[in-house]
Parts: structure tokens; C-alpha cells; sequence
């Protein structure tokens, strides 16, 4: 794996050699393997895993739950990436991207596939009426700070938390690009948050669902090992107080629970969340 | 600039090092100096260059006005990234995240500001009723794939074009895990487009324009060198066909050149493609 090298006129797959996850990487697109995704009794099924983007599934669906939409009842269903699942036929006829969460809304006549968490975040917010601004202005500026969420993720995980924690070496210059950009992107919400409650204004929106997940796991030391203390994640002090108002969301608490393996694997109704607090009793 | 290192316990800003568009990037975000943007006297103002994520606004414009949507009139103005004009106080106040493109949309009561190509897709699209899909299920897979578009972008671009062309030291692990990523984007697209005349189904849309942009720069050699022949492009057949279909549509030709150094650097009315047209013919 030498380091200074010139590039060959065509790149080809080689075995992985790409740390962790490298198992799942993969140039070509499409199902591995036949197999159907389960489906339960709700109108939603979602197809999902507890990392940053997964979580943004589960926690809009308890907001709207908790929120009083009764109509938004849904079954989780928990896709280990590390196995493969995301390669199933059935999950790639939802999302022929291969990423969780992936969601099917049987709300209507005709079931719908949702891919992407962002879509699936706005998808659920307009069907709702609930958690996106009603103005001109608000929708505007919630969907601007969501797309912004969309498109900097990458350089968080992808770029940051592989690099710094994930790649099979240590590359500085890697390192330090990812850790600069981070950096300036927990600024730009700083900022915001300096200025405005939450990211689209006074209300709490699918903006903040979306960022939240990414920017809590890393402020507070969750996330890619000492990554919190390497980027002096404490300066950003808005963003800590924001980070503790959401943490703070009774549907925040349960959403974070589904389909994590410390959580309930699979979510079918309020009920599992107390099933599993009470085995939680127990054991303390 | 050693590669196998260990981090030291808290990163530190040091002098740029990160080849082309190392002086632009900044762990800090906020404006650098004050300046006010330049206003025109149509509806919208755009702030932007003819970059794959620049061209996206400028094509969905002319988009716009060819289909007859007259209040689509817009002022657009050239950011010059590698001076740093996007951390002007004029341009933060419009995209605190100083990214190219944002908008002003000054069409309504209040001026609203909109940032993230993907928001401003997705506000002219509803503002106009076009260039997406009307029904539920051609919604949401229209948005499904905007967002994978947006996700998707930071790999090709901030990662195989940075690793590939423009970091100072070739780095192999880099190379191959964005190479991998990228021709596995390409075969995302390939097989829905082997399924589908557009990304979102029969209907030219916004996911198209968005996914275009990035996909063409690099499928017709004009992106990264000789990325074409090191991803192997050829074989994204159905790529090829969309892009073609694409490519030839007269506002798209308009489009490109908005805010683009061979092109307009302003555009503030239709003549003024007219006025270039005549420049090019007097010169050839």
C-alpha cells in the first residue's frame, strides 16, 4: 500500500483492502443476492440501522407519533450493513443505492419506496404537515439547511470519521483535510445556533433531525474515538446547547433506540420501547 | 507531509497545504471581509459559478423561461471562489455556508434567501410547478434521487477529483477507495436509466438536472484528466444515452454557460447569450 504513486490509465477492482467496512464497498451497484424484506402491519416500513442517517428515520417517525399523528405507526426493521442485507433484492428494489434507511410508505393505493434520508425526512414532514416551516421563508430556509446537512455528511463520515478512525493507516494529509472541514462545518451551524434556536428558526424541524444525529454523536465523544478532543468539539458552544435541548426530547430518547443493537432491533409499536425498558430494570 | 503518523491528541490549524483550493478552505467559517453583493432588477438573484453544482441553477433558469415561465427572469452573478468572494459579508448573509450557488429570491413581500444547489432546485421547481413530478410516487422517487444526487456529490467531487487531480501527493488508498465509489455512483445511475428514459421516470425533472451536471463533466473527459479512461466510463451506456438526450436540449447549452469563464460571467437577460453568440462567430 505504498503511498506516492502514479496512477495506472485504468483503475481495477482489487481485493478490499480498505479497513473497516471494506467488506461493503463495492464498485458495482445492485442485488448479491435474492431475498425479500419483511413487511409488518403499519402503514410504514422502514428499513434502517441506528447509525447518523438511520437515526433521522426513527426519531421523525416518534416526533409524529408523539406529535399526535396516529396514522404515522411503523414497522422498523433493523439491516445489518455489515452482513450484506443492504445487497438483498428486496432492499435494493426500495433503494438501488444500497444505504439505509430505506422506507416504503403503504399509506396509499400504490405502495411508495423512499431512498435517502433527507427524502425520506421530507417526504414524511409534507405528508404530515409537521416539523418543516409553513412560510415561504421558513420552508426555504429549512430546506436549505437540510440540503446542507445532505451534502456535508460526507465529509463528516465519510471523509473524517474514515480517515481519522476507520482507514487501515494513518494518512495525515487525509487527516487533516477532513478534520478541517469538519471543523468549519460544526462553525457554520455554530453560527446559526448563535443567532436562531434551531437551524430553520424558532421551531424545531427535519433540519435539526438531520444534523442532529451527525453533530451530537461527534460532540459528545460517541463517535470516532477521541475525535471529540482532536477537534476541540467544546468550543462550539451553541451547538452543545442545541445538542442538549434535543437530547432532552422524550422522542429523541426513543428514536435513537430503534434498530440499534443496544436498542430494539425491531420497533412494531409504542410498546416495545417499554418492554425494553423493563429488561433494562431487571438486569440493573 | 509524512503518511503513516499518529495524530497528536488536538489538531491545529497550520499554513495551507492542501494543493488547488487549499487557500480557500478554512476551518472557520463567516465572512472575511465587507462587502455587498451586487442586485440586479429581475425577481431572482443568483450568486454563482459554472461549476457542476453552479451550472445545476443556471440550467434549471433557462429551463424555467424555455418552458414560458417568464418570472423566472434572473440576475446572475459570477463568485469567484479562488479569490475568496465567497466569504464576502454579502454572500455569508445568503449562504452562511460560503458555497456557491445561493440565491435570492426577491419575487415575494420579503427577500428569501436559499443556499445548497439541491434547495434551490427544489424551491424554483415548486415556486414554478415544473420539473417535477405531480403525483405522490413520482414525488417522492424525484426527491429520492435529488438526494442521492446530493449526498453522492462530495465522493466524486471533494473526493475522487481532490485524491485524483488536484491533492499535491497521489495517494493510493485515496484513489481507490473514492475510484471504487464513484464507478459504483455511475452504476447506480446506469441501471435505473437502463430501466428509465429519467432518473425520477418518464419526466425530465429536477434529480436530472441535478445528477447531470456531475455525471456528464466526467463522462465526456472534460473532468479530473483522464478520469474517463480511469473509471472505465464507457461502460455507463445508459448514462451515455441520457446524458446525450441531455446535453442536446437548448437550455441546458444556455445553462452551462451561465457564470462560466468561457461563457457569461453575468447574465442578466436572454440577449445576452445572443450578444456571446455573435462575439464567437466574429472571433471563429
Amino acid at each position: 500500500m505504498s503511498q506516492e504513486y502514479t496512477p495506472p490509465p485504468v483503475w481495477t477492482w482489487d481485493a478490499p483492502s480498505g479497513g473497516a467496512f471494506a467488506n461493503i464497498n463495492r464498485p458495482i451497484a445492485g442485488a448479491t443476492h435474492e431475498l425479500e424484506l419483511p413487511v409488518g402491519e403499519h402503514p410504514f416500513q422502514l428499513y434502517s440501522l441506528a447509525t447518523p442517517n438511520g437515526q433521522k428515520a426513527g426519531i421523525l417517525f416518534e416526533e409524529l407519533l408523539a406529535a399526535g399523528h396516529a396514522a404515522a405507526e411503523y414497522d422498523a426493521w433493523t439491516i445489518n450493513i455489515g452482513e450484506g442485507q443492504q445487497f438483498s433484492s428486496g432492499f435494493v428494489a426500495v433503494n438501488p443505492n444500497s444505504k439505509i434507511p430505506a422506507l416504503l410508505d403503504r399509506s396509499g393505493a400504490q405502495p411508495i419506496r423512499v431512498f435517502e434520508s433527507g427524502a425520506i425526512l421530507l417526504h414524511l414532514a409534507e405528508k404530515f404537515g409537521a416539523f418543516i416551516p409553513t412560510t415561504p421563508s421558513g420552508r426555504a430556509e429549512c430546506l436549505s439547511w437540510l440540503f446542507w446537512q445532505m451534502g456535508s455528511a460526507p465529509f463528516i463520515g465519510g471523509g473524517f470519521g474514515h480517515f481519522y478512525a476507520y482507514a487501515p493507516i494513518k494518512i495525515e494529509y487525509a487527516i487533516n483535510r477532513y478534520a478541517m472541514e469538519t471543523k468549519r462545518l460544526f462553525d457554520v451551524a455554530d453560527r446559526r445556533l448563535a443567532e436562531s434556536r434551531f437551524l430553520a428558526g424558532d421551531d424545531y424541524s427535519i433540519a435539526d433531525i438531520a444534523t442532529f444525529t451527525w453533530l451530537s454523536g461527534l460532540y459528545r465523544g460517541d463517535a470516532y474515538g477521541e475525535a471529540r478532543q482532536f477537534l476541540s468539539l467544546q468550543e462550539y458552544q451553541h451547538v452543545g446547547r442545541w445538542i442538549a435541548e434535543i437530547d432532552a426530547r422524550p422522542a429523541v430518547k426513543r428514536g435513537r433506540l430503534v434498530n440499534a443493537r443496544n436498542g430494539l432491533l425491531e420497533r412494531h409499536s409504542a410498546a416495545d420501547f417499554d418492554t425494553l425498558a423493563q429488561e433494562a430494570a431487571s438486569v440493573g
